[in-house]
């Protein structure tokens, strides 16, 4: 009876744990569910006699001890902060680990001592990064393998909303962590295009999009990732002369979004003055220029960006009550936590609200003297608010590379992120049986 | 026989090292002035038996203590980051101290000890921080003591050069630390304007200046500095709607700076991929998108900032080499780093350039119901490279400070900085000999 210690069971573990229960029965699991708060599983959890949950609190040690000592995997769905503590106790106690998030410095520093004692720390193995590296590597590999020099890559991901759900004129809701939403893309985005190193200022980011069409749902636009130049190394295309990677947004909310970021909404690194006594009317006044005072707020504001008031930017702004005289109730707020306040509210998903994930990687290569485009996407559309195309997309890989794993049929060791054919291809293979297909396309 | 000790005797040292060797037979002084390289100072020097030089290195702790040890008085001149080590000696032995650098946390905390000791640390006794305060102060309490209600200060300074040396298209050459000027104004400018918070994001910085005219030596622009609302309390204004402190440029800098932020070459916070094998018109390149590739980089550069290719702004930033192949020479640079050092070669001083320092106060207050203007402005000229206009502005108000000090007319102990009459009074008078002096303008 092999044990799994699941950490972390919020919103995105919802498929996680259903494939886990599914599994249980037939491979023999037991599993134990830990989270700050388990109420919320008790009706689900009540048919399996081979599951447990209790209450876990991570900064815990005793606790934190106990528990990993009892698995024989841990897959943690903690805030990402937490997985190094997870990772030093998976260490000491042998103990196999499975992530969904990036390696961060303390644990690749780890690598050789559980390799030594034979662990495997699985990390980036859900969406993005995740499904991303899986479908990725297998195109990578396969016009490898026919001989072609691949010429370019690029690869987008985005979070948004099915077309039935998709209501607003951002086209967005939050389906993911809204702070993270607010801050994307501060820092300078690296990618490298035609043998040129390429930097987009943040302030700039959102004004240099690309546009995609993805047959039957339409239109995206692309906006660059901070760091494109770090995987040219583990994919092998270190000599590449383009490789991209970005987020897909629907058209319109990069264009209202560069307003924002230009305006200055976006900014954490203060705090404004008097915020909790503040409207969101007040906030935007506060960055403009004194200048056309007989002006409405809109066409300040439309006229120290550049725009007309009329445009469609400037609608989507109007529309998230920006200019309204709402207070921001918050003290000692930064910009964007008076902005994340206000989105939260208004990129709200209702009941019956379903998501989209949206996956595109485009290749061009040279086989045999001619130039070739292959285009892989992804799509795939939650089911409702509980089984989110979020929620699949995370939890699935995770759940198969555990059972893999628990099987035997992972040979790496130390710490390992899966861009090799003995989990791409399994996983890759499992999912689809989910509805997790890429369609391909030559050109 | 007061002994004082100078330490950092670099270029703006010139003019306050001959104050103090002036004065020092006068008032009995001894002075000893210890640098990294005091070679320099040698033929200057020799004429005086009251003088000692030493090779002095602030991060020898028996070194320092034992200099310190034998003053009275302590001046430092050396970079800002030093002053809490100087600070430390000086109240452990019991030294008063003077310095032209803004008050840190580490300075600030030792207010109560020193003030317990009945030393006196002034600091910000130079020229911005320094004749800024005292000249504000004067006219502040001027204003109040006539019954009038400031409702409006705002308050620039530039380091610039003497209009018979300003020629280069951008008016400008560097006169203090490079570095700072490259970086100038990262972060957000607050300040205060008709009773409403105000926040410049630092994309939008050099784009919001405002015109000033200085009789008799024509047209600046200012662009607000970093923060401007902390200088309400200690001004004593604490209720005033409008309040800016600022930088001042001659018109032209601004708009072409406001090129080289938007297209991000002023970014510090990254290292450029093989900068060693770049040059600079790579770098301009890597900034741009790969649109119109027909085009000359001079007019992508203006398609991407939105301005004609033949524009006054493209002019300067085509005057700086930005667009030539020359190469970067600096091993993994920041691109703040790699302008700099182009910078440093185009706005490098010529043998006998004279600087000039500018400083303009406007003032707006209600008196006996009528609203009223006030402006003092105060225009330095350098006499050659050694004696500047910014040695002169920043050595004289320490020289006389620190006179003060020893003859026992300064009362306040403690970290002060020089906001009072007892410091003002005299230091502005004594200014006024050395041809410092504001030319007021009510309106």
């Amino acid at each position: 009876m092999k044990k799994i210690l699941l950490l972390g069971a919020g919103r995105s573990a919802t498929v996680l744990i259903d494939y886990l229960l599914a599994n249980a029965p037939v491979y023999g699991w037991q599993i134990s569910i830990g989270d700050v708060a388990v109420d919320h599983l008790a009706s689900k959890l009540r048919q399996s006699a081979q599951v447990r949950t209790f209450t876990f609190d991570v900064q815990n040690e005793a606790q934190r001890n106990e528990e990993i000592g009892r698995a024989d995997v841990v897959i943690s769905m903690l805030p990402a902060l937490f997985h190094p503590l997870v990772a030093q106790g998976c260490l000491r106690q042998g103990k196999h680990l499975v992530t969904a998030s990036y390696v961060p410095p303390h644990i690749r520093e780890l690598h050789e001592e559980a390799q030594a004692k034979g662990l495997t720390f699985l990390m980036e193995c859900g969406l993005d990064p995740g499904i991303d590296h899986l479908s990725a590597m297998r195109l990578i590999h396969q016009i490898q393998r026919q001989g072609g020099n691949i010429t370019s890559f690029k690869s987008f991901t985005g979070g948004l909303m099915a077309p039935e759900s998709d209501n607003n004129p951002w086209h967005y809701k939050f389906t993911w962590n809204p702070r993270n939403v607010v801050l994307a893309g501060q820092g300078t985005a690296k990618y490298i295009e035609n043998g040129t190193y390429k930097y987009i200022p943040y302030p700039q980011l959102f004004g240099r999009t690309e546009s995609f069409q993805v047959d039957g749902f339409g239109d995206f636009d692309g906006y660059a990732n901070r760091d494109s130049l770090s995987y040219r190394e583990p994919y092998g295309l270190q000599h590449i002369p383009t490789m991209l990677r970005g987020t897909l947004r629907r058209p319109g909310y990069c264009q209202a979004w560069q307003v924002l970021v230009q305006l200055g909404l976006t900014d954490d690194s203060y705090t404004l003055e008097d915020s909790g006594r503040m409207t969101y009317r007040a906030l935007v006044e506060s960055f403009l220029p004194a200048t056309h005072p007989g002006a409405s707020l809109k066409e300040r504001v439309a006229a120290s960006v550049g725009l007309a008031p009329e445009s469609e930017e400037l609608r989507l702004v109007e529309w998230t009550g920006l200019f309204d005289e709402v207070p921001i109730g918050l003290e000692n707020a930064t910009p964007a936590q008076a902005l994340e306040r206000l989105l939260v509210q208004k990129w709200k998903l209702s009941p019956g609200d379903k998501d989209m994930i949206v996956m595109l990687h485009q290749f061009e290569y040279e086989l045999n003297g001619a130039r070739r485009k292959l285009t892989s996407s992804l799509v795939v559309l939650g089911d409702d608010e509980v089984h989110t195309a979020m929620a699949k997309t995370v939890g699935l890989p995770l759940g198969i590379a555990t059972k893999l794993l628990l099987e035997g049929k992972l040979s790496a060791t130390g710490v390992v992120v899966p861009l090799h054919p003995d989990l791409y291809e399994p996983i890759l293979e499992e999912l689809e049986q989910f509805g997790i297909c890429f369609t391909e396309r030559e050109q």
